[in-house]
């Protein structure tokens, strides 16, 4: 059986041009970066304001498993296959992070024959998106401590400056630092750290912006810090906006590549999904829209997570409306949330995956709860017998919603025209998303709405600290929607939890507000900003082979 | 008068495929990044090998003074002249640093008429050259930290890492920090601190690289720290070679552009002039004089500094050898180098401009000593007077050295004509380079050579611990050349001695093994390799206009 990167390396990649010639967008449009990717112009983009919008299709999942879903393969598969059947459909996706490639085997784009390409360079710089991040998240930083430096004019107290650094590297040494040492050239010593590239606001603000002016306006509202007497200093308090947005200037054009079908794909932004919103940017899903009938995009994490803030922030600041949401299953993972262990995977058994099921089904009801067509993705492995196939279809069905096999893993497209189909069919019916609070209910209303109507939870908990600070945001920050961050592994808080837990709680830790962005942050658990590299690291065996391709990445 | 800026934004360019077709590079041959920048694919360098090479031309300076001596726009200049009078002239220069240009104005390559272009992207994130270096060098430094985190097989001592961070950003804060805090999940606590990225070794390395092999031998000869028995770690103990190489991939293809009148230009690679060797990449030089008759290029600082490491370094590892040499100099920077004030240089001062050309003299007579023709290029003012001019002349024909008015910056190419004339003349000859210094002579009196020859030092002192460091080289590294870090602002350690002194002392008062770049830094001052920004950073001021150009940048 050949590996991804077989497969990937096997393909006839057609020329960049080719690819966007087929969207319509002409050579002078697309500013290419090597001969397979490229990004859309600023100005074509612009002078696509007043056409018609396509359909929107979410790819969503069940919580995941370590047994694997395959969102992003079925959203690609998807695509290829409603191409396949004589509609004009795009994928839009998010852009991987370079640093976790280095720790764990890489994040392909997609798998098997349902990928995007060149996936080499999507794991790696790609066109710099998260570079020009980095590089205006951390001009901002300096900016800060450098305004200290020099005078402190506006009163910043040190202790209470909450933007941090990023690095698009798993470093964990930079979790916690002190800076500033050195003596009086060197600034003033403080305690701060690194987070993750794709942990910054700024990649949130970039993939919720719609155009140069709204991603410079929101940069300026960035609060870093609080004065001595508790007001907050913004990004625009120290001049730093402008300069910033100079740095995202390129970054903000989708960047274009194509499937192994040589269909048009969209790759853009990559927020993380624990405490941000998890989805491509705004700008690229727009374009897609106005340039295809259909639009497949996916979300982060299980649909608790990714469609709720898909649909609770992206789909509601910008406008948008799925016409129907493709819910990921596979066999293997509703039996490990039936409670078989991962090796006992390769042996059938009914009865747990009817009993994981209970996943799959909480799932499929909320996401109707949005006045949303379901339909079900069951990710064919080689391992799923008759009978469990079947269990799936019929706890979907008892929902009202049809489950489809789909092979697009084995063969591409065509393994996914059944799902394609159904797709067309749901989204023939006008659409009737309904979001699930409206922008006025209080903050901390929201969190409970999120907690007890998604996740099922019977109660929402916080300290007092938590309350009051909700409180205090309330009239000038009451409007913004609210991004959990929870473990995706369970509908609860605890990753052990599989199925459809029933009676637990929600406890809210610390809540923090990305007015830039435009969101916030209630955070339920641990989350890590800044991962590690484990005991053996994968770059021990990335290397170049005798050809100068890469090894080891994938 | 048109600024620098609005002169590039009138330009006519030529689409890049365009510029590498005049240099036989077909369009399959080069990766574009937007229509006007390209990176040449290293597979066509590779079929070049058995080509012959054209000649090369260095542009270096008098010692530096805030007057300004034009060193990128002479060679811009010359290159342009070159192809006016019938040569096929390629010009070769570095790429900007970004993080600087939030700092003071930027840097922009070249000015007046004599520019390289697009400015804006080259002062920006250009290819991303910089960023795949600032990702490989912390890439490195995340595994130092990840394996002394794991349980530390090396046994490398926490104390004795010398491997920095770096980021291309001007960052006073991060230049001494304490990191691993926060208990034992984010390892071991330790003092570090980070460079600008252009002082990294990986910076040095990848523009003395001959290809990728050449290339991940040299990074996985980098010392990181000692263990705690002084025996050198290196990248390649901690397996990183490999990974590095592969983020470094794509960078390690030199960047074409083109000069305002269509010419082609590489840019690559950016080492810091003052801890480093200061030119721009040898496969970029290599690749040019392969392609051109005649490659144009500079080396940073005066030519006690740039020429004296393009020389006793680049040229030396490389076995380049140059036809001709550029001397640059300025009414106004020689009557600096004589006394007068910055402002009084509006008035005529023949006498001032006569003392202040023992600088040029003294950079004649080193330049000859290599064997070398030189041409002086007097980089005309509009205030400089016949006299003064005459003056300049007369002190480089009693060196018996031609001094030739150019006015390159006012009308480009044809403003350079008689200075290409020259060089043309000059490097008809066989060339009759020599270098400073063999190889096997031992480092210290390697540093001497260069102390007493080059800059007309009386004696060099170092602390016996420094010359015991050098010693202790001297077995396995004792064969490589020595990379000066020094002020450039006089020939002796003190920058306020100009003209030529005579008499003094330099002071060495640190040695550093670069193994991987290959050479020996020895230090004769302080040494800056993390920045600041000023108290009015350029970052408040720069930002978008209403047709999302860049303002405040230049």
């Amino acid at each position: 059986m050949k590996t991804d990167i077989e497969i990937a390396r096997a393909a006839t990649k057609l020329p960049i041009a080719r690819i966007a010639e087929r969207l319509g967008i002409g050579a002078d449009e697309i500013l290419p970066y090597g001969h397979d990717k490229a990004k859309i112009s600023r100005d074509f983009i612009d002078g696509l304001r007043h056409r018609p919008e396509g359909k929107l299709v979410l790819v969503t999942a069940i919580n995941p498993t370590p047994a694997g879903e395959g969102k992003t393969t079925t959203t690609v598969g998807l695509g290829d296959a409603l191409n396949r059947i004589g509609q004009r459909a795009t994928v839009c996706i998010r852009e991987a992070s370079l640093g976790p490639n280095f720790g764990m085997k890489g994040g392909a784009a997609g798998g098997g024959h349902a990928q995007v390409i060149p996936m080499e360079d999507m794991n790696l710089h790609f066109t710099g998106d998260f570079h020009a991040i980095t590089s205006a998240h951390n001009l901002l930083a300096a900016m800060i401590d450098n305004h200290i430096h020099w005078g402190n004019a506006l009163d910043i107290d040190p202790r209470r400056i909450t933007w941090r650094r990023v690095m698009d590297m798993n470093d964990r040494a930079l979790r916690d630092v002190v800076l500033g040492l050195g003596g009086t050239a060197n600034g003033v010593p403080r305690e701060s750290g690194f987070d993750i590239t794709v942990a910054s606001e700024v990649m949130a603000i970039l993939c919720l912006a719609d155009d140069l002016q709204d991603l410079q306006d929101r940069l300026g509202r960035i609060i870093v810090a609080q004065t001595r007497d508790g007001r907050p200093v913004t990004a625009r308090d120290l001049q730093a906006d402008g300069a910033m947005t100079v740095l995202l200037r390129d970054a903000l054009q989708p960047n274009l590549v194509q499937t192994l079908e040589n269909n048009p794909a969209l790759v853009h932004g990559g927020p993380f999904a624990n405490i941000a919103h998890g989805c491509n940017s705004v700008i690229a899903t727009r374009t897609a829209l106005r340039l295809s009938d259909f639009v497949v995009t996916e979300a982060g994490f299980g649909a608790d997570l990714g469609a709720e803030k898909f649909l609770g922030i992206k789909c509601r600041k910008a406008g948008l409306s799925p016409a129907a949401v493709v819910l990921v299953a596979t066999v293997r993972a509703l039996k490990m949330n039936g409670g078989v262990a991962r090796a006992d995977l390769g042996s059938e058994n009914v009865t747990a995956v009817r009993t994981g099921a209970a996943n799959l089904t909480r799932h499929i009801r909320n996401l109707r709860g949005y006045g949303l067509p379901v339909v079900v993705a069951i990710n064919h492995f080689a391992t799923d017998t008759a009978a469990e196939i079947a269990a799936v279809q019929d706890a979907a069905e008892a929902e009202g919603v049809r489950a489809i096999l789909c092979r697009h893993w084995s063969k591409g497209g065509a393994g996914a025209e059944d799902l394609a189909r159904e797709v067309l069919r749901l989204s023939d019916h006008p659409p009737g998303f309904r979001p699930l609070y409206p922008d006025e209910m209080p903050l901390w209303d929201k969190i409970e709405t999120i907690c007890t109507r998604i996740y099922g939870a019977a109660r929402v908990e916080a300290p007092p600290a938590v309350r009051a600070r909700l409180e205090s945001w309330q009239a000038e920050y009451g409007h913004l929607p609210v991004c959990m961050a929870k473990t995706p592994y369970s509908f609860s808080a605890d990753p052990t939890l599989h199925g459809a837990p029933t009676g637990f709680t929600i406890p809210v830790r610390e809540v923090r507000l990305a007015a830039g962005a435009g969101f916030v942050v209630a955070i339920c658990g641990d989350i890590m900003t800044m991962p590690g590299l484990p005991r053996e690291p994968a770059a021990n065996r990335i290397g170049l082979d005798a050809h100068g391709r890469i090894e080891g990445l994938f």
